[in-house]
């Protein structure tokens, strides 16, 4: 009897720890929705926009039994709708011009094989028609591995494959062909509008304002990056919250100067002190303004100024360099603070020509010119570092 | 009468320098396809094979209509093959699993769904299926953004809200639906196995035979890069034609070190270049002995002694630096040689490194140990660097 209630004991214990098991299974699951719905909630959202357009779409095809419109076709829509919406406005739409184009041009080629098919006996017919298909299949497969295809065209040469082999080797008498033919084109374009609607009316997701946000950030995060870098380099002292958060933020990138860090002795590093600070400050004021330029697509001339005052301070560091500050010490101690002070007359180089090249931006997309008095910092929250904006859409394309 | 004269001879030159330009573009399209050709051949048999698994499916469809086998259904097995059809074995198998599955899946919840709907009212129907097929889209694409189903189950999510909307909203009776859900998975599971036969049997690719020439040929390419460095930065002649090739070949990687080249004076170089010269010659035998050793799977041990001659030889090179051989020098001058000095040390650390992960991956993948004194070098031809390995396989998966 002891046996048995032990038994019974050790089973509820192992329910019990599966039970556990699977509930923590449950809330991490949970806890990393929440995380990927915080990082970009526009994630939510596009789910929405999926399930709405599908139930649209479904229930046309469902409607469709008792008005007898697009036949057994409807379900074409539905497929395109599930495989065409994207995240962005850009690719969806890409994707369905892709199948609209590939569709038709598949169907055409496909009905023009057929019909020139029948003419021929039936044996002749089995052939000619298997052979059309493997040709028209080599041919685009191998089109697929063309770079330019690749990146714009590759979804539609599947899909011409496809139409191409559905249509072609149909077996239906050529009138039925042709109501197939424009059926599934039909249906499709059903799709394809429907989904580019939802997509485009419905909190529309653009790839360019990502991209022209994620720009702004980028320059902004530099800045940033460089100032909590001369801040610790020069072992200042973190003067508030604000940057302590901002030190650990880039903890991770800093930890890859410690061995650097360990190796220069700090007496070196207080003789190019002074012109390095300058650079700094200065690079990261300049990078802020052009950050805070793209954002507002404005543009002010005070970035011109910070630049050249960078540009005069790498002149002084280099001069300071050549005149030799440090004849009688260690040699290899002080590699790693000339390291510092050439790496930091290469980031003016860089600060110049990302001014240079935001300067044809603002004047190919005709910035407004504004004098920044009051606005003198962007608001951080607006700016935050999002790598979500890239992981969220599937395929950023280009168009 | 002569304007008129005139008049066509413009055109006939307008018509010939279109035709000129046509000529010119197919040209050009003829080149890139046989330079794609070249690169990786296999790129040819992937688009016969892709040709061969359409043609043979497209011909079951088209005998069905004889035989009456599987009905309209025919037409997702050569879908199925045009899909899921990819260049490396373990793709086109993994896509194929998550198709199938995911049309089980997708098949067998619609149908429940179906099921339950048509117990209800008409109006109550219709909305119970549209608000299934919201709920299961809206989930499904939401799941679409967890970064571990997006690498692995991403096309099966896709076909899972498909097959589940076309099932669920199909409007048919339930034996209907059943016969639908039945053809659907078995024609789905003949195109599958079509193309993982033909994708395995006709001169199949495997991704994991690529990554591991890859790997190889990468390491032999940085030993080869090494040596072909330091005799280009030594200024030393080029011994024989192949040198001046693979010269040519590294053109682009050097032209970045034009400007450093630039800087340092000559006199700077000659100190420092009998250690850096045995640093570079081990370094690249251990890094060439390691490359052969993946590729054929055995492990000599003469790779040991090089990686143990670096060693001393970049302790050496320190030791020089230390020193301070430049006592009196220009320091701007120096930099770029102590540079050069410093990053070779770092380049023996971690020849130091790949030696050890050699050494484990020999130890995990029981590489047989032989004594290497006749073949001293890899064949050229065949760890020729391909670029085109990557471009060939349109998403390598790791299974």
């Amino acid at each position: 009897m002891e046996t048995r209630n032990h038994e019974k004991v050790t089973v509820m214990k192992q329910i019990k720890s599966r039970l556990g098991n699977i509930g923590n299974a449950i809330t991490g699951v949970g806890a990393e929705a929440r995380r990927l719905a915080k990082e970009d909630s526009r994630r939510i959202v596009h789910a929405f926009k999926v399930g709405l357009a599908v139930a649209l779409v479904s229930l046309l095809y469902f409607f469709d039994f008792f008005f007898d419109g697009f036949g057994v076709n409807a379900m074409w829509a539905v497929m395109t709708v599930v495989v065409v919406f994207e995240f962005s406005v850009g690719a969806t739409l890409g994707k369905g011009v892709n199948r609209a184009i590939a569709t038709l041009l598949g169907g055409a080629l496909g009905f023009a094989a057929h019909d020139a098919a029948s003419y021929t006996g039936d044996k002749v017919q089995v052939i000619l028609l298997g052979l059309s298909v493997f040709v028209i299949a080599v041919v685009a497969t191998f089109c697929r591995f063309f770079p330019k295809m690749r990146t714009r065209y590759d979804y539609g040469l599947l899909i011409f494959i496809l139409t191409f082999s559905l249509i072609s080797v149909s077996g239906y008498r050529n009138d039925e062909v042709w109501d197939m033919a424009y059926g599934r084109l039909t249906t499709i374009l059903v799709g394809c509008c429907a989904t580019v609607l939802v997509c485009s009316l419905v909190r529309p997701v653009w790839a360019g304002e990502d991209l022209h946000k994620l720009t702004a950030s980028n320059i902004q995060q530099l800045g940033t990056f460089l100032e909590v870098f001369g801040g610790v380099y020069f072992q200042e002292e973190a003067k508030d919250d604000k940057n302590q958060v901002l030190l650990n933020d880039y903890k991770s990138v800093l930890n890859s100067k410690g061995v650097e860090d360990s190796l220069t002795p700090l007496q070196h590093r207080a003789k190019i002190k002074e012109p390095c600070k300058m650079i700094i400050s200065e690079s990261s004021s300049a990078l802020r303004e052009l950050a805070m330029g793209i954002q507002t697509m404005t543009c002010s001339p005070s970035r011109d100024v910070h630049v050249v005052n960078a540009k005069s301070a790498a002149a002084k560091l280099k001069a300071l360099m050549k005149t030799g500050l440090w004849p009688d010490a260690d040699f290899l101690g002080i590699v790693p603070a000339v390291a510092v002070a050439s790496l930091l007359t290469e980031v003016v180089l860089c600060t110049v020509k990302i001014n240079e090249a935001v300067a044809k931006l603002a004047s190919s997309a005709r910035f407004k010119k504004v004098d920044r008095g009051i606005k003198k910092e962007l608001s951080l929250d607006k700016m935050q570092r999002t790598p979500s904006i890239e992981g969220s859409h599937i395929n950023i394309v280009v168009e």
